[in-house]
């Protein structure tokens, strides 16, 4: 089966049988990167950009790490160096990185909707590596893998998401794309980070983390962006981490085989206990070992399948 | 024919054999950032250094991508990262980087001469990306390649070029590079920003828009650099646009078949409005494209041509 | 003979069996620099991070260069990109990075003992690019190499050290694998800059140029850091100057053969005087290209040596 898309936008504009597709392939690639020599001549040839326009080490160096092991010629253009200093268009900017014909552009992105804007104006593939509060579907597609690894299903199983929900793009892709596979979805923090009518989404909402994780099969704790503190809304470091820290007391009140998620960088202590971050339940550090396959099956779906 | 040169340092330094076999060789290289696979072996094993004291996001990837599809390494030095800082001379940078063994340097500087210093002291070719107000002959080269192709040819043809002639490099290498070839050059552009004695490269001055583009075939908008607007003799974004914005009611006045040039990052609204830099006549997005094709030529002049 | 080492986190750590297996690796190396193709397929599909926390240039680019070379995958992150911005601590970008399945990780960082920790921590093999004011293994390394390519042995000759003892980590690593090697090492500077109990290192101390130089082989002049220099324990450039800048009239009164080196970025007519760093004494540019060929061989030795 083939990827019939020019881009991987989000979560939303992906149906279930092409998660399945990106999912498996993903399965295929995780195998390189175990290998003495980790890499595969697919993408030889092939030039993807990596335009982060937004900074960010994990995400970026696992997309770099994912071209060159299938051969893809990497360039990296960050905000600072790029003329979106000298006070260039998005537009003019999209344009002229087409003319250069590569082959991918990823783009992380501080505006809602940028990925989709470069998507429409130009020729080549294009991957929303997270634009602002939107959408994160790389992040999602990596979390659906380490779930479907760990308990078998998508499918079925109950998904505790907690944290700042309004403000976090990685809670907004994986609720369209856990429940799409058909996986009950609750949310759950204080009442000013959880957004009205998020219900429309097909998920429960929960103000209290006890009630929030007892049924489910995996906790998936989101980052408090620390750096958004001085808005009015935020409580402090020490009130949050009071309610909603994922910490041992909180984690015997769920099921025995729970599973913990994180996307990561974590605030030690705030969101989760050094304990459970580092404990067996921990799916942390497979998390980033998926990430790296399911960017190789993304650049390959979409610069390389069809040979 | 080979290049008997070991540096490309500025149009001044080229004859019109020389600039012949540039483009030739930069057509011959067009068609591979046009395959499926946009590589070829021919700099395997060859360093190429992209050495940036001044920040740039499209000459710079221009070059890396050049000397990925001709199979070189690439290794990025920028100010922010580099020992200047620490407060090294440009020459003790230069000699270190000399002992690394690269075959290609492409500096960007702030300072007029600075590639020539560094051509002179090292034993390795030095390419200009651009010094200072001095030159940047790899603009001027793959403007003279976007003009053949769309012309036939470059001599005999009139070229109105229209800014702040006085502090860029690109009119600068393009006077020198275009009379060469034959064409007639006419610069334009408020009285504090044309050079007194410019006349003797060569050139034709107007003070006025209309006259300057009245029998053009080409006409090569310069980027206004906002960030000197604090200068004293720099009119406000305002009063330059109402006299030297190539807008519709301007190019009404040159010929039907002018074409329209700019070397990008472009200031819409200011010296080209939207309407013309998006135009049938613009060829702003083809000098990016033949910008990557006349990198690779003299990456392959400088380091492979011999084989 | 074969590595039998994880890490290469200081010269405290290494045998003379181990430097010795290293040189005679690194020497082998040297000869891939100077061909046309300056490339060698040992580690194709091998990936190499450069973590680099503190800036650098000459190091990371040596690093970035000696790893293609042997055609390895060469990703860089650099402190103002990396998540330790957003408060992760090291710990956590370890296991990430871990979790990416990089095979070698070069870390240069501000902190004493960082690169322990992160072998400590992670599976694949660690390179010391820098540590604090601990140790720089690399650079003693193709110190070493430097001086045994020119004097033949570096048992039983005699290095002069002059600087900052104290806050140099250049210092500290040629120290222990130099004496370790069977040389004689003098350190020399003003008395706030070397450390108390020095001699327990096996050196001997002088606070006198000129007599420190009168009996050495070789002269290894460090780095003043003239950022350091609001420090009260720092004295004025031309104080400093004055008693410990290596100028003719000094080598002089050192042997006729004596041979000078430093590590780079010289500040010239601190430290060293332009005649002198410029000289046909002067090895400092040898170093500079020993540096390649030592980076490749650690590379080699850790990635690749088995097969």
């Amino acid at each position: 089966m083939k990827l019939s898309k020019k881009d991987i936008l989000g979560m939303k504009e992906l149906s279930r049988d092409e998660v399945t597709l990106i999912l498996d392939t993903a399965e295929s690639f995780l195998e390189v990167s175990m290998r003495k020599i980790k890499k595969v001549p697919t993408l030889r040839g092939k030039t993807v950009i990596n335009f982060f326009v937004e900074a960010s080490t994990r995400t970026r160096t696992s997309f770099e790490i994912a071209g060159k092991r299938l051969s893809a010629d990497t360039v990296n253009i960050s905000a600072s160096t790029s003329s979106l200093v000298k006070g260039e268009t998005l537009t003019d900017t999209a344009k002229t990185l087409e003319a250069m014909n590569p082959d991918i552009i990823v783009i992380r992105h501080g505006a809602a909707g940028a990925p989709h804007m470069l998507a429409r104006m130009i020729k080549q593939s294009v991957i929303n590596a997270g634009d602002g509060a939107h959408e994160h579907p790389t992040q999602a597609l990596l979390d659906m893998l380490t779930i479907r690894q760990e308990k078998g299903v998508i499918g079925g199983l109950t998904i505790a998401i907690i944290g700042d929900i309004a403000h976090s793009r990685v809670a907004r892709s994986n609720i369209i794309g856990l429940t799409m596979m058909g996986a009950r979805v609750t949310v759950c923090g204080p009442a000013m980070m959880i957004p009205r009518d998020i219900e429309k989404l097909g998920v429960h909402v929960s103000h209290h983390m006890e009630e929030a994780v007892s049924d489910a099969d995996i906790i998936m704790m989101l980052r408090i962006q620390l750096e958004r503190q001085n808005e009015s809304f935020f409580p402090s470091d020490r009130e949050y981490s009071r309610y909603y820290c994922l910490d041992r007391a909180t984690i015997e009140r769920a099921k025995p085989d729970v599973l913990v998620m994180h996307p990561g960088p974590i605030n030690r202590g705030i969101e989760i206990s050094p304990e459970i971050a580092d404990g067996t339940q921990s799916l942390i550090l497979k998390q980033v070992t998926n990430g790296v396959a399911v960017r190789m099956a993304l650049l390959y779906l979409l610069a390389g399948g069809e040979e």
